[in-house]
């Protein structure tokens, strides 16, 4: 079996995107990059600020509504099918249910031979990050750094605490068949 | 029938990205707003450099090979199956080819009902906003601004030339149903 | 005499940056370019979100305390500083307090020959175009587009709601000595 | 004596801005962010390719013309004033001169307290980071690695290879006075 997705799951300031980057820099074939974040800047003004969309709160908690879900299942409908066609895709994701939210994506991704990657960071860590990086609210790298884990089982995990993003895709590669 | 996708063509620096905007501004229902640029973004290095990708010459002269034009069938048929999951989307594109070119477009987008939109805008004009934008190789804007619409028929034509964005999208609007 | 600096002032989403990047383009001498935005950026978060600093509100007011203010008092010493140590400068700033707000830039530029213009454009024209770039709080172009140049005298008057930003920057550059 | 400006000096991607915002977060007092960086931005686009002006190869090497030096020179004695003005200051720059290109900075701020700091990386952590950003030509991380540290004199070095972006702020905050 040839793998057709690598699903990257991590909190924010985790080095999800980094990772990404490097993975398409170092495998051998073309692979495309998406990310949860293209979906948001694809959207209109009205689902980034209602009940009905997702919001990003002062403390960096997100709330997300029925109109977002909707979308997100569109999207990775779509994202699955571009898969099908034959494209290679990193998506990089943050699974803020779970189990749950890994089940949603799993779901649409069915019948395609996925590797799944965990990308741990430290809370601490990833929150100093976030605070060099600038352009985050602060507190969603601390908020997020642990739940987006819970109950998710990977093929391959990572920890951007004390490790490259380059080593971090090395590790990732060599799980691409 | 029900509007499903919103085509604008256009050459670059001929407004579509801002009418996008505009129409997910005023249109009743969320849109989903996908551009060319952003297959561009999610491309690896390999693709934006060599004979079988995307290339951009200094005096605004784009190259295209095999790999890219592989990748965009993918990334068409993803995005015409976001639509038929249900999203409404605006996707902006520059038929380098003309009529061959929609053509392309238009067998993903087979059995979906899409809104075909020519975006006119004199090159003289395009040029000056190429300046102004600074962010595009100067000569773009000359060179595509009138072979991307040969040959295309289009249900309806705007023209940035003297019309606001916001005035071109309020006539697209119009015309969804 | 040899002008030294160009001031232009205008309201948000009135077109200085573009007609900055245009006459950078066509006058025959280098001119290096910059705007309070580039201020803003080089604030610490701090002075961004609190009482002393610079706020945006969320229908597009903009509230300015007194730590604010002496970091631009210092900024536009440096730029001034810059223009006397022989680099030609263009300015681009929104004179929020009008008449004020000229008087606290022109005597930090005391003894330079500059040329003040004012860049006007339609109130409901800046408006569309705050909607079509999507990455300014809606409402501060309405707001501004007026306050901005009361009780302003300008060597120069442009006005994009009709003119394209690349002709603006011709008629000023007619005015360079 | 109070300290009036730093001078963060490292190669490109060595984590200097990084190390730049986290200061702006941990210093009591707001301290205003500039780099070299700003000033290429602010560059019309003839000093941006020509011999006379800066110019970016394509694996990574910079080759500066005398138009580029006199804006260089007349920014810095811009920045120079802001601080003598009362603004403090973090400039970061790449010391491409080493030694020499130290002295020219260090002759515009005469008079003024400087916390001198070099920020090092590992030449090889440092190319993996420019793979993880994506945004700069590759090679310039690891041809500017070593050489703009040569025959450079710091008050404090920080090396980013191992501590985070952070955790280097905190170093060099404890040095300002």
């Amino acid at each position: 079996m040839t793998t057709q997705v690598i699903v990257l799951n991590g909190g924010s300031s985790s080095g999800k995107t980094g990772i990404a980057r490097c993975l398409q820099a170092i495998l051998p074939l073309p692979w495309i990059s998406l990310s949860v974040d293209d979906l948001l800047r694809a959207l209109p003004p009205s689902l980034l600020d209602s009940g009905s969309g997702i919001g990003f709160g002062q403390s960096g908690e997100v709330t997300i509504g029925a109109g977002f879900r909707e979308m997100e299942a569109a999207w990775l409908t779509g994202v699955a099918a571009m898969a099908r066609a034959g494209a290679r895709i990193i998506i990089d994701d943050v699974f803020l249910g779970g189990a749950v939210a890994k089940e949603r994506v799993r779901s649409r991704l069915d019948g395609l031979e996925v590797l799944w990657v965990g990308v741990y960071c430290d809370p601490t860590i990833a929150t100093g990050r976030e605070i060099a990086r600038g352009d985050r609210v602060r507190g969603m790298a601390a908020r997020q750094a642990e739940i987006v884990h819970r109950g998710v089982e990977y093929d391959i995990e990572v920890d951007t605490s004390h490790t490259e993003s380059l080593d971090c895709a090395r590790v990732i590669a060599a799980g691409v068949v």
